[in-house]
């Protein structure tokens, strides 16, 4: 169940078409999953968003392709986005995450909450070390 | 301005100066951060707490020790908790992050939360090949 | 699957009636959606919720009733409510919200909660002109 | 710093006045703090606020005060509203909550969070025992 | 669908069986949650996490059990976990939670986040007389 | 105190003049807000970010720019995001938000915030008429 109707043949819109070549060529496989099938119903709206995914997470920087994989994960749980949780995951996999590796994500993303929790509930004063105009 | 009275002499606690000692030994520094004169308003939660961060966080594992407070550093993030984002900023600066993989963590946040968005307000239907249990 | 099982003859209960028949009225339908027909589990409850959303949202006021469904979507999606991101993206499309709203809303919701990282993420100052107690 | 400027006399508006009367004799104490202070600039919205907190939270009923309170703290801790931590906190010591149960409510909330994210993370499947339509 | 595949015979690892044998014990039941069965794929994180949940939650302590599953429940609905919210529904209900409890903590619940949103929206100023260190 | 520097003459470097200049011309203003200016750390994040903002919030389209600032604000109060809500009310009374529309906002925010922990805590089933695909 959807809140927009995915087209039934998006390629049909040129702009649509273009995008879906340029993630199967960038991932090297023919699927297109249903995040870009849906968000094909506002052709700038797919082109807007998967350009930044493409810059972000898919061209070489100073952050790992797996690294960049788990953060985008760790937010995804945070944001209690279900469809993102699945589709990074299964991202992270295909990019080498172990299984020991997953249990440790969850692991930091577990206690990391916890404390959010701990140091919201304690209304914790900030340390003026932390303060970055500080520390020269 | 907080919810508890940070203990005046929280060490005279001798549970509280043994959790301490440990911050201080591990982090190979006489600093402790409010976090924990707060939380040693309690000395119970205060050592389920540390040690639960000691062993997620401070031990040799499968995930290496800048990737983890990138991670935790996110989860914060998403959580507006704004004490964490500045302790673990800090700790993540002191463990070798750059401005230019700051940078990089900061704009993967900002998109994983702007898709989790994209994804939620679309209720895009989750793709079969997700499934943990089909991959096989 | 839910937490709590929908009376099967709710209007059985004359509170729960009197609810379901104004609904029906404000909405010139019959159709009574299952966030009502679950709070019929307690009358009270259900009242009150009803009360407050058809003052704030069924009522002629300063702000127009398809922006008011518009700014309902961005809080159930900010929340990641699926229910609620279903029922009232239904409901602004009852008011007239057209595609190209719909998917502009996306988009301003999915950068609002990407710059709500950047500013979390930098822990940006407050400019003084934000004060409203400044701006005599 | 405030998006809203308190009026300087709000008990020249006799809405507020009356709201504010209601509140002090509720509180028992002359005390109005400043959430009720800034709604002040909207009489309409005071009223009913006010009406709902004082209906929910202060009429008695099946749960115990102390016990709403620290479910309302729970709340605000996840939502991460510095404001309402900080009065319900407050709140709540009024109504009796010592120190160990602010700890532990503490613990709770944190552990929740942490399995919150352990569960969402896993995307862990319902058990079918859990409807509340099977459990008869 | 899950995003790790449970272990088709857990118990075959004894870590698991340990685990699951004092969650049968602690609960007095067969019955053993996919939260659980879940967690199975990584018995470190097991451990850990079950330990953690006997320790807060099955100790008597100073908050009773039923108070503590409100409070577990009210974060759960806060961060939007659909397992959590209905695991947590069930074990209050099975430790004496009526309907008219229930009723109550979905008001506190609601009520807390409409007002965590008009604090924050408003950036309501703390009053002084919160401070812990100020309350001697 | 903020986790970056904020450079102490940020346009000295062409790229930073280039989008100060842009966002002055745009606003028809001298001043330039904190978060540009703590952006300036990485001009491309500045580019980048300042380059969407631009597009979906100045540019003529079907949502009129008093509304997108509503809808900016309530995600921005969601979300926790104390900077974002000060920031986005300044720019909504810029462009003409009244304080009778202001205070709806926030009535709107509140209540929708209520109604989404009310569905998630109920765990409402979907009503199948809200599927887009079932509504030709």
């Amino acid at each position: 169940m959807a809140t927009v109707r995915q087209p039934a043949n998006p390629e049909a819109d040129l702009r649509v078409k273009a995008v879906f070549d340029v993630i199967r060529a960038t991932r090297k496989t023919d699927f297109v999953n249903n995040l870009w099938r849906s968000l094909a119903f506002d052709p700038a709206l797919l082109e807007s968003t998967w350009s930044e995914v493409k810059r972000v997470m898919a061209t070489p920087s100073h952050v790992d392709p797996l690294t960049k994989e788990m953060i985008y994960i760790a937010v995804s749980v945070a944001n209690a986005c279900s469809y993102c949780v699945h589709s990074h995951t299964s991202a992270a996999r295909a990019k080498g995450m172990t299984e020991a590796q997953h249990a440790e994500l969850l692991a930091i993303v577990a206690l990391a909450a916890k404390t959010n929790q701990l140091a919201t509930g304690l209304q914790v004063p900030l340390d003026p070390v932390f303060d970055a105009n500080a520390s020269s």
